[in-house]
């Protein structure tokens, strides 16, 4: 059986991901879609909308066969370190081809930024260091430091966030030597994070819950989903009584960053000198996530990775922590399979060298100690019964099975 | 100008108070009447119903002359080092007297158990040893070991916490070798945490506030308070919309012990070994503070040295934090005064070997952290604006005047 990888956060899965979804197992010519999603902690540092549960249940609804869950610790990081996560688990579990969106459709050019990038890498890192220095972003750098390098053959552009992921993807699979053939697909929204909608069927994730947020109920992101989505999404604000925000998380936040010492702060992942001062001086003023958010950007730090070492401070996610998780996943987590999907598993099993958890109950604890924290944290803006009755879900719940 | 001390914290200031306030003058034949007042958390490990600058004002409007702040790390602790910090700060302030409320009204009995309890320290400390081997909790084998003991003078009952309080008032004085003269008057409710009402002028504290919480509004609490506190207040629920309670802070202790490594909780001030696993695991569970602490009670422990324990978790402070702290009082924290007190202050200003602290913004931060950390945690439960209205007067606040 001939399967495609996906990397996805589906916040919420809409007809974008539905069209990329089935490409992938067409250009590919795969029988068997597997999708490595983040969990309730997304890559920009925010919570998902939904629980990884509701997430999982809209990616079988709409074809996917194989859900799994990319850990706490590759999913609330910079494109690299997720990339090299997700393409990981993907090639652990036995993909044949990992199949990504990108702004132009063609894979080539991806192929030769990665030549480029690796014959040029001295010149490359001293750029970026260079830019750093200058007080740039990290993002920002690379891009400046990519556009300054010669090029003899049609590159991408490394300022686009699905390009630069896309990159990662192939330079991953490089870096582990692992024989997964790549597809990409040209997609059909203008970009990742684009607020505005310019299709009446076709609209960004940021942008549906951008109409989720405005509206204050689920009806007007309809046409831009599937109708499995739309149910599933009712679902759980009829379960849960509520949809997850920043704004949510942020008095936790706040009572986490006034009562903890600098030196603590100082331990969080991704922290950098002089920062804690920062995060503490505008967590007593702050009245919310976004003013707080406001009062702490510079050019140092990208808006996403504010948020991501605010995630961690949430979390208290610290340096040593993501540090004994290794550098490559322990193990695949099983969300979710179709029939399909399970018959794979079946035939894949006895190769896979990594421990495949169908319920954590089963499993070493420490070993999902971060995510199960994420999932205590996420689930604790719900108020009781559903915050216990979502966290059981963590503890308690089999893989998700659709036919 | 002769000054009495009283010890309080006045969660609200009752008619049984107004008693002891003017009672405490006349019998010890003074002008002022300083107050030394636990903060926004009281002795018993919990936050107080309104803040502290409420409470030093009813406090003013009754008749006291100087209030002036428990430092947390001496606030939030058990009877013996709650007493010591208060009778040092009354000392530092050149009180000429403490009086203290109790069950029979009479000094001599206090005496003589000090007087018992030095003679015989050995046997008693080795049968407090022995009583908590066998598994009971502090107070308990204190009460227990000092019943065993040989008595030949008329003693105080050690098993009433008023009286508990006033022996180590007077056994604090002894150890810091101070003048002060005592005097004890009988209390006129019949215990200390009491839930009932037995007199239709007179309620405790305590059943004052179940009051409070039953109704939902002020108004029954009427007569057993001044007409200055009734309206104090109100005040403060029309200014913050808020009365606090344990409940309120309850998803943020849930959050703190969720997030934190059993190694940080053991770090954790008054933390013993075996506890850290038994908060986390009861904290996943638990839908309230109320049935988190009857997850966590056993004989072991008094529901109160866990409320100090949930308390210090929740204000994240260490073993080290109240080391660091010092074993005496390191300031004099002015809250209020009247204009007497203020010519008291002017008189005695000179010769006081401790810092007077009027506005803490002129003060060395560091020494007052965790009397801010506490200000901090305690306003977390309003919502803004009024946590910030709350928290500005932590920084800019005079002390309050009233004439």
């Amino acid at each position: 059986m001939k399967s495609v990888g996906i990397v996805a956060e589906y916040n919420p899965f809409h007809n974008g991901h539905l069209y990329h979804l089935s490409q992938s197992k067409e250009v590919s010519k795969s029988e068997v879609a597997i999708v490595v999603m983040s969990g309730n902690f997304l890559q920009r540092g925010e919570p998902a909308i939904v629980s990884k549960w509701a997430r999982t249940k809209m990616a079988l609804l709409a074809g996917a066969d194989i859900v799994i869950e990319l850990p706490y610790t590759f999913a609330v990081q910079k494109a690299e370190t997720f990339a090299l996560g997700s393409v990981y688990l993907l090639d652990a579990l036995k993909c044949s081809s990992i199949c990504f969106g990108s702004e132009s459709g063609s894979i080539d050019p991806f192929l030769h930024t990665m030549e480029l990038l690796k014959e040029q890498e001295d010149q490359y890192n001293q750029k970026i260091k260079s830019y750093i220095k200058e007080g740039v972003s990290y993002p920002k750098a690379l891009s400046l430091a990519f556009s300054d390098l010669e090029k003899n053959k049609d590159s991408v552009d490394l300022s686009m966030p699905n390009n630069i992921l896309g990159y990662h993807y192939i330079s991953a699979a490089d870096k582990l030597n692992s024989s997964m053939q790549f597809f990409t697909i040209k997609r059909n929204t203008a970009e990742h994070n684009d607020q505005t909608i310019h299709d009446d069927r076709i609209a960004s994730a940021t942008s549906i819950r951008k109409l989720i947020r405005e509206e204050g109920n689920l009806n007007r992101m309809r046409p831009y989903v599937p109708e499995s989505t739309f149910a599933e999404m009712n679902v759980y604000y009829n379960t849960y009584g509520h949809l997850h925000d920043w704004e949510d998380y942020w008095p936790y936040l706040q009572y986490r960053l006034i009562t903890m010492g600098e030196e603590e702060l100082n331990q969080m992942y991704d922290i950098e000198e002089g920062l804690p001062y920062r995060l503490q001086k505008a967590a007593q003023t702050a009245e919310n996530f976004q003013s707080f958010m406001e009062l702490i950007k510079t050019k140092r730090y990208t808006w996403t990775r504010l948020q991501r070492i605010c995630t961690h401070a949430l979390t208290n996610t610290s340096k040593a922590d993501i540090k004994s998780a290794g550098e490559t996943p322990g193990y695949i987590r099983l969300l979710g399979m179709s029939a399909n999907g399970r018959e794979y598993l079946n035939k894949v099993k006895k190769d896979l060298f990594l421990p495949l958890v169908s319920t954590v109950s089963s499993f070493p604890q420490d070993l999902l100690a971060l995510d199960r924290k994420a999932a205590l944290v996420y689930s604790q803006v719900l108020k009781e019964p559903a915050r216990s009755r979502l966290l059981s879900m963590e503890y308690a719940q089999p893989p998700i099975m659709a036919d």
